[in-house]
């Protein structure tokens, strides 16, 4: 097929669009690709359609192979089997909801589990039916906070979305790992470079999951990996409480006036120089800082947090917003401060005067949770709940206890890996796949059993598999763009080749058309550039457009020549114009 | 690939779904290939899902091989285009409207023109840069007041949606034409047996419009041809006004006292009795019946119409609908009758007493309109607005006018062709496509402009054509099923044949494999029945799945030879093993 840029439906921009941050969204608008409708939402241009058709059936092939059944659900769904599994409510306002003319309400899907879940306890009865991988390759809807990053966090985007269902334990695991196997098989096909990290489960549910993330200094997602061979992304971080420590020879809580400190930096300087620790100076990780916000429970009930953490960390928000969901949280505002008096902003510590000692809990309604690191025998200097004071020696498990362990502390680079494999460094990622072992959770809810060997009735245990595939467009654009443009590899660009023809000779637009007659011949998609445009324009062009080869066909032909460019290496050689069709042909297939 | 129904995801039904009033549905969910989420809404099992693909690529193919360019919208858009062109509110309680968390208005689909006018507007400078055709095939919504006949009629369906871009009219009528032919190729090639109608453009807007009609008795639209070539759907018959009638001559009009004349036959039968005609008997056609109705506009304007027809024909509903749309209309109920005084149940007509000679316009926002054979000289009885009396000789023109015409009675079988082609017959079809001169609409109200030869911004005059993708699937079973169950042509059939193995012989089974392997090898879709079910039950299902070519190897493998069975014709006929690949090639590929 040969499709002459005359004819082509794209516009080329000259300046980045004023809403994108990211390299892929500025790329691939100006490239004539995509276009916004709205917010996290886009069309495709030709340009785009094909890279995002070949991507999909890359993925359709590998899941072919893999004897998954492909199927495909509506995006526009009934509430009721999400009421059933309680996610109508959890998805909070990242679900679209709707009311059809008789006042039904709908959603648009997010992710299919129950839809998949209700489609098997339709057709499977019995063990023999079992195991079973479906998949789809489909749009989904998800009313983000913050569309941004173009295609990178879309509110309608297309997934495959894959569901294995199993008897046992054992099913599920084998299913898990194969489609793991599956995963990198295509991620590597994509030529993507990516880690495997261990993940959090989320509102999914289920057990073990683990995240494929592209390597991206714009990752949303930040991963933690040790030189052990240790991989989470930050949200499914675990601290490890260290051991509980005696305190019989700790000396007693004291409360202290401590003037002019409004930073830890202070608090640590002057505790040192007023109260010093006889074995070695205070530090940050010495202070118990305690943060407050206020929780939103999917049911709507609002309650007060308290976090204790070292006062040498901050909390991670994602990481905090992991381990709330599906509550959410908000800012503790100075209107919150005033109908909590307990809460003496600035000086929050977990006792209410110097005899009182007490959790917070023990105040009206507000929850204390503290760091894995606050375990019983740990000693600190915290808020007294009075402005300008500190109690210091406030040993943990003796003085105060809290109401649970939240494990939200920021993770830095050096932190000990939690599974004693090194000490951990961090990178960002684009989550390009998440899989699932979501065990019983949705066939429990929606009473998918089989029959066993034995006759009896069991509960299938299913897993759950999305890979994004238009986000993967934007995620192989931000792995591979340069400052010039897009440079798609070779596999899922939209052409295989871009032919030019510079200047104005009749000869010129001859040869680049008997070039491309050639390859087409051979089976090569070829886009010809054969407008009446100035070299310039068609040279920032070429690589704005990222074809990965690009034909040049202009003043050299005088001298029989043409020049054949790398669009990823820059590599440039001249050959015959009379060989360059074979050559072109050893370079794509070579 | 072979597909083992051992593994093949799918369960058929020996029932019929208790919705299912149409083959199509009916046969669509027995053999298992689409499953109802909601209302009008539905998920596609694996042998659905290639049926549809299947359909795609052809409609793919056929358009890339004209010079389209495929794009793809989303299915979530916001409210502003569609603001601009008026649909936002025209379409009425048809259109999905939802808001997103940030309250802003969106809707889902139901058709792009306002995006891809405004995709074109990004692109389009020149002239040069037309003629310009743009496709995509995307999932739409519609909120049908009654969804029904499965696939037939949708909520959620596919569709093929494509848009001409021209500078002139020429222009748009050449590509109409090219459209035209394109869609004549891709329903022969999908075997349709239809016919191309006069349409009526609807909501869409524009002048000329056609309709692509599956000849079905189930068909929801019903259509008039003759023999000269006239052919509308019946919401396009238009019915030509006669030529005025001189009335010097007709009698003065009187009003008469009719006890007991509750029907147009009795009020006929009464009049031939008591007021004869000097030339002729009275007949229905002489009854000017009146109809009343209420009717709401877009904008929520509630407004009695009565509606003047020929007593021997009925308003046409569909016709009525189209007639008035955007507006929609409701029963005129008791308690409306209370609030009009004027208009007396059983006794409407176009005076207000004997002296008082008016349209109905005249009386408290009561429109009124006739039909087109109510022209100027034309001699009725009618109501006289009182109980138990009419008015007889009421000359149109004379005695009374009315706000205008509406072309809305019931078209019969037998009536004259509008173009003097012939007598009318009626058939009915189901709308597999629908194409339409749109003209300069979409691109004025949203400002699509290029420049022409002469450097002067004009506007550009566009097309829209639809075909039904998902809606082909069912069109293509409503034709093709009978009693047993599917039958697929075999361009669309999920599989090119069945391979049934019968009865427990180990022998049976290795021949079935290897025959299918054989035809695997040679690139045949080979679905496999070698589950351990009866014969009867394999039978049965082999004609519920409606795979075209059915191989029986059974009992007569003993003496070497297998049945190969045509699922349409019920022909069979018997063949050697070893033969028995090379014989189902020929058939498939015959």
């Amino acid at each position: 097929m040969i499709t002459s840029l005359n004819n082509l439906f794209v516009r080329t921009l000259r300046e980045d669009p004023a809403d994108a941050f990211f390299p892929s969204h500025r790329w691939l608008v100006r490239a004539g690709y995509i276009r916004a409708v709205a917010p996290g939402i886009y069309s495709w241009m030709p340009l785009g359609l094909r890279v995002l058709r070949k991507i999909e059936a890359i993925v359709r092939e590998e899941f072919d192979n893999m004897g998954a059944q492909e199927v495909r659900f509506p995006g526009l769904l009934p509430r009721e089997p999400y009421e059933a599994t309680g996610r109508w409510s959890e998805y909070g306002d990242n679900l679209f909801r709707l009311r059809d003319r008789k006042q039904a309400d709908m959603l648009l899907g997010p992710t299919h589990e129950e839809m998949f879940t209700l489609m098997a306890k339709d057709v499977v009865q019995s063990y023999k039916d079992l195991p079973l991988t479906l998949y789809q390759i489909q749009t989904k809807y998800r009313d983000e906070a913050r569309p941004r990053a173009g295609l990178l966090r879309g509110r309608e985007f297309v997934m495959k979305d894959s569901y294995s269902f199993d008897i046992d334990d054992a099913g599920l695991r084998a299913a898990y790992l194969a489609h793991r196997a599956r995963y990198i098989r295509i991620f590597d096909r994509l030529g993507f470079d990516y880690r495997i990290v261990k993940a959090d489960a989320g509102a999914m549910g289920g057990s073990a999951s683990e995240e494929f993330l592209a390597l991206s200094p714009n990752g949303e997602d930040t991963f933690a990996y040790s030189p052990g061979g240790y991989a989470a992304n930050i949200e499914a971080v675990t601290i490890p409480a260290p051991e509980p420590l005696p305190y019989d020879n700790a000396p007693d809580a004291h409360v202290e006036r401590t003037p002019d400190v409004p930073t830890i930096e202070t608090l640590v300087a002057f505790s040192n120089e007023r109260y010093p620790r006889a074995d070695r100076p205070w530090s940050g990780a010495d202070m118990l800082k305690n943060v407050v916000l206020k929780v939103r429970e999917p049911d709507g009930t609002i309650y007060p947090l308290v976090i204790g953490l070292p006062g040498d960390r901050e909390v991670d928000e994602k990481r905090l917003e992991t381990a709330l969901a599906p509550a959410e949280f908000e800012p503790f505002t100075a209107e919150d401060f005033t109908a909590y008096p307990e809460l003496v902003r600035g000086y929050i510590g977990p006792m209410r005067g110097v005899e009182q000692v007490l959790g917070l809990n023990g105040s009206a309604g507000v929850k204390y949770l503290t760091d894995p690191r606050v375990v019983s025998g740990t000693r600190w200097i915290t808020g007294a709940n009075e402005v300008d004071y500190h109690v210091y020696d406030l040993v943990a498990g003796r003085d105060f206890i809290s109401d649970g362990v939240i494990d939200v502390a920021e993770v830095r680079s050096g932190d000990p890996a939690p599974d004693g494999s090194g000490e951990l460094k961090l990178a960002r990622g684009i989550e390009i796949g998440h899989i699932f072992q979501l065990g019983r959770k949705y066939a429990q809810a929606l009473g998918l059993q089989v029959l066993d060997q034995n006759g009896k009735l069991v509960t299938v245990t299913m897993g759950s598999y999305g890979l994004g595939v238009s986000r993967a467009v934007a995620a192989i654009a931000e792995g591979t763009a340069d400052d010039k443009g897009l440079a798609w590899p070779r596999q899922v660009a939209p052409y295989d080749v871009l032919l030019l023809a510079t200047g104005k000779d009749q000869a010129v637009f001859d040869a680049a058309h008997a070039v491309a007659t050639e390859l087409d011949a051979a089976g090569v998609a070829v886009l010809l550039d054969d407008r009446k445009a100035s070299p310039g324009v068609k040279f920032t062009d070429s690589e704005l457009l990222g074809i990965p080869t690009i034909v040049v066909i202009g003043r050299a032909l005088a001298t029989g020549s043409v020049e054949i460019r790398d669009r990823v290496s820059g590599a440039s050689r001249e050959v015959p114009v009379a060989e360059a069709g074979r050559e072109v042909l050893a370079e794509i297939r070579g």
